[in-house]
C-alpha cells in the first residue's frame, strides 16, 4: 500500500457494500428527503429525552445497513464512529445495542471520514471483513450543550448553522458490490485564531483546503480527476473563504463541481442561515444521497472531505481560539478504473 | 496477519521506540515517582486553566517521546489520542502544537490501548513509520467536570477513585529497539446495569474480564503465557469483583501476575480510596514503569488491559446504566520470542 506522508492508498478497493440513514422532522422537508432509509416526524422519536432521541437515530442506521448488506449483528466485527455530545454517549449506547466491538472517535464532524479512513485502511489490509461505520447528531441535543436549548428563542447571528438531526453509517467490506473507498488523507489541525463558536464554516475552511491541497499534491491528481469535491459542513461563508484561499493557492477547481453538505441537505427557504452542519451533516449526505449518486452512475469519483471544529463550550468561554481539522476520503465507482 | 473475531496479531512486531511520561505533585508522592520523564510540583503548570495545564502534561509527553526517539515532529505520521474533557479539546490543542495528522480518540480510561492498538495495526500494515499515541487526565480538570471541583471539599464514597494527574504516550515504529507490540484484542461494550458512578472499577470489571477471556482464547494462549496481566484503573473494589469473575469463569491467573495500573501508580497512605483511574492511569504506568520494566529484563510479556467506563454526568443524571469496555495490548521483549 502506497503512502504518502498523510495519504493512504487502497488498493484492495474496500468497498461500501450497504449504508444506512435516518434523519428528523427538519430533514424530512430538505432537499435529499427521499435519499433517507427513515425519516422521523418528532424529534423526540417516543423517548424522554433527545440524548435517547439522538441514540436511537443511530441504532436505525445501523439496524438498516447490517440488513441491507444481508448480514447480522455478529458479522460486523469493529465499530468506529462518534458525535458531538460529551463524553459520546449516544453512540457508546447505541454501541451497546450493536455488540460489536468498538472504537469510540471524536473528531466532531469530521468524525464521518475519520471513521470511514480507519475502516477502509483496516478492510484494506485484511485485519477485517466487514467494518461498520458512521456519525450522527441530533439538533436539539446539540444546541442544548453547545449554545442554549432551542426552547429559549435566543437569536442566532446569520453565520450560525443548523445541526443535522440524523444518522449515517455503512459497511465497508472485502467483498461485495458498492463505491470502493479508494484512498484518504488525514487532517491535521489548522487553527486560524478564530474564537467566534457562531462562524465554524469561516473558521474550519482552511482546514478543509489544506487537506484538500494536500490530498491533491500525494495523490498527485488535478482537481478534475473527480466529478465532486464535497466539504462537510462550510456552510455559505466557509464555502466562498474555501474559494478564496484556492485562488490564492493557485488550485483550480470549478465552482460547481466544489460543492458543501451543509448547503445540500436542506431548502432554500429553510431557516438554516449558513446552512447545516453537525457530526451528521457530512455522514447523511455521504451514506444517503452521494453513495445513491454513485450507484446510480451520475457521479463516478467522489472525493468527500469532512470538517470539524475541535472546540467545547468551556475552551470558548476560556477565550481560546478554535483548532480546526478535515479528513478526506476518496469514493469510487468501482467499475471506473477497471 | 492473523485475526481472530476481535483479535489482531502484529506479526511484523512494531517497536514501541520511546515513550514520554508526565505527572503532577500527586504523582510525585506516588510509588512510581521514579519512572515519569518530568513530575510538576504545582498543579497549574503556569498556566492560567486545569484545561491547559492538562494540555501542558501532553505536550511534554509527546515531546519528550520524540526526542527521546532521536526523531523531529514532521517525523510523526499520525498522532492517536485522546482524553476525558468535553470534546477531548486538551489533546486536539496539543495536537496543535505537534501539528501531525490526528485521530482524535474518546475511550474514557480505555484510550491509551484504543491508541496502542490502532497504532501498532498501522505500523504493523506499513501504514505508517512512526505514530505517535497516548493518553492524559488532570485530576483537577476531571473532577470539576464529572464531580465537583475539589475546592468545594465534598466527601467522597470509598468506592470512589482518583484520577491521575499526568501524560503518557509512546512511539510506535517499525524500525528501531524496544518492546515489541504483539497483538490487540479490541473490547465491546458490557454493561451490567450499574448506575453509581462513584464505583467504576465495580462496573469496568466485567469488560475486563470478557475482554481477558477473548483475548486467551483468540490468541489461543493461557494466562501463564503471560508475565503480567494488568488492568488499567478497577481498583481494590473492580479487582476483587474481576477475580471472583475469573473464578467463575473457569479462568486460573496466579493472584501475583494479574495487577491493576490503578493500584500500583501511589503509595499507601495517599488519599485515594479505591486507587487510581483517569485516562492517564494505565497509559503514565504503562509508557513509564511497565516499559522500563521490560527493558530492564524484569517482565518479559505483559497484557495491558485499559478499561474505560463511558458514562458522562449527563448520562448519570438521566439515570442511565454505565456502558464500559477494556481493550488488550500485548506488549513483549522484542528478544523473547526470537
Amino acid at each position: 500500500m502506497l503512502t504518502g506522508h498523510r495519504t493512504w492508498m487502497f488498493d484492495n478497493k474496500p468497498k461500501i457494500i450497504s449504508t444506512g440513514t435516518t434523519g428528523g422532522p427538519f430533514e424530512a422537508k430538505g432537499m435529499l428527503a427521499d435519499d433517507f432509509d427513515f425519516l422521523h416526524s418528532d424529534l423526540w422519536i417516543e423517548e424522554d429525552s433527545y440524548e435517547k432521541a439522538h441514540k436511537v437515530l443511530l441504532e436505525e442506521a445501523c439496524e438498516r445497513a447490517i440488513e441491507k448488506a444481508e448480514l447480522t449483528k455478529e458479522n460486523i466485527q469493529f465499530f468506529f464512529a462518534g458525535d458531538l455530545i460529551n463524553q459520546i454517549t449516544p453512540t457508546s449506547f447505541a454501541a451497546e445495542t450493536l455488540g460489536a466491538p468498538y472504537f469510540g472517535l471524536f473528531g466532531a464532524c469530521s468524525t464521518s471520514m475519520e471513521g470511514l479512513a480507519l475502516a477502509a485502511y483496516i478492510v484494506n489490509t485484511k485485519g477485517a471483513n466487514h467494518i461498520l461505520t458512521g456519525a450522527s447528531s441530533h439538533n436539539t441535543a446539540v444546541q442544548k450543550q453547545f449554545r442554549y436549548p432551542n426552547e429559549y428563542g435566543d437569536q442566532k447571528p446569520p453565520t450560525s448553522q443548523w445541526t443535522v438531526t440524523g444518522a449515517g453509517v455503512g459497511v465497508v467490506s472485502d467483498k461485495g458490490d458498492g463505491p470502493a473507498v479508494t484512498s484518504a488523507t488525514i487532517g491535521r489541525i489548522v487553527n486560524m485564531g478564530m474564537t467566534d463558536a457562531n462562524n465554524m464554516g469561516g473558521a474550519m475552511a482552511p482546514a478543509a483546503v489544506d487537506t484538500i491541497e494536500t490530498h491533491l499534491k500525494e495523490r498527485n491528481v488535478d482537481p478534475s480527476y473527480y466529478d465532486l469535491i464535497v466539504t462537510g459542513d462550510l456552510g455559505h461563508i466557509g464555502r466562498k473563504v474555501s474559494l478564496d484561499l484556492f485562488t490564492k493557492h493557485g488550485i483550480s477547481i470549478p465552482e460547481d463541481m466544489y460543492q458543501d453538505c451543509g448547503l445540500m441537505i436542506y431548502r432554500e427557504g429553510q431557516p438554516v442561515l449558513a446552512g447545516a452542519s453537525g457530526t451528521a451533516c457530512s455522514a447523511v449526505v455521504t451514506y444517503g444521497h452521494l453513495i445513491n449518486r454513485i450507484k446510480a452512475g451520475e457521479l463516478n469519483r467522489i472525493l468527500v472531505v469532512a470538517t470539524g471544529s475541535l472546540h467545547s463550550p468551556l475552551s470558548v468561554q476560556q477565550n481560546e481560539t478554535i483548532p480546526c481539522i478535515a479528513h478526506a476520503v476518496s469514493i469510487e465507482n468501482a467499475k471506473a478504473g477497471e
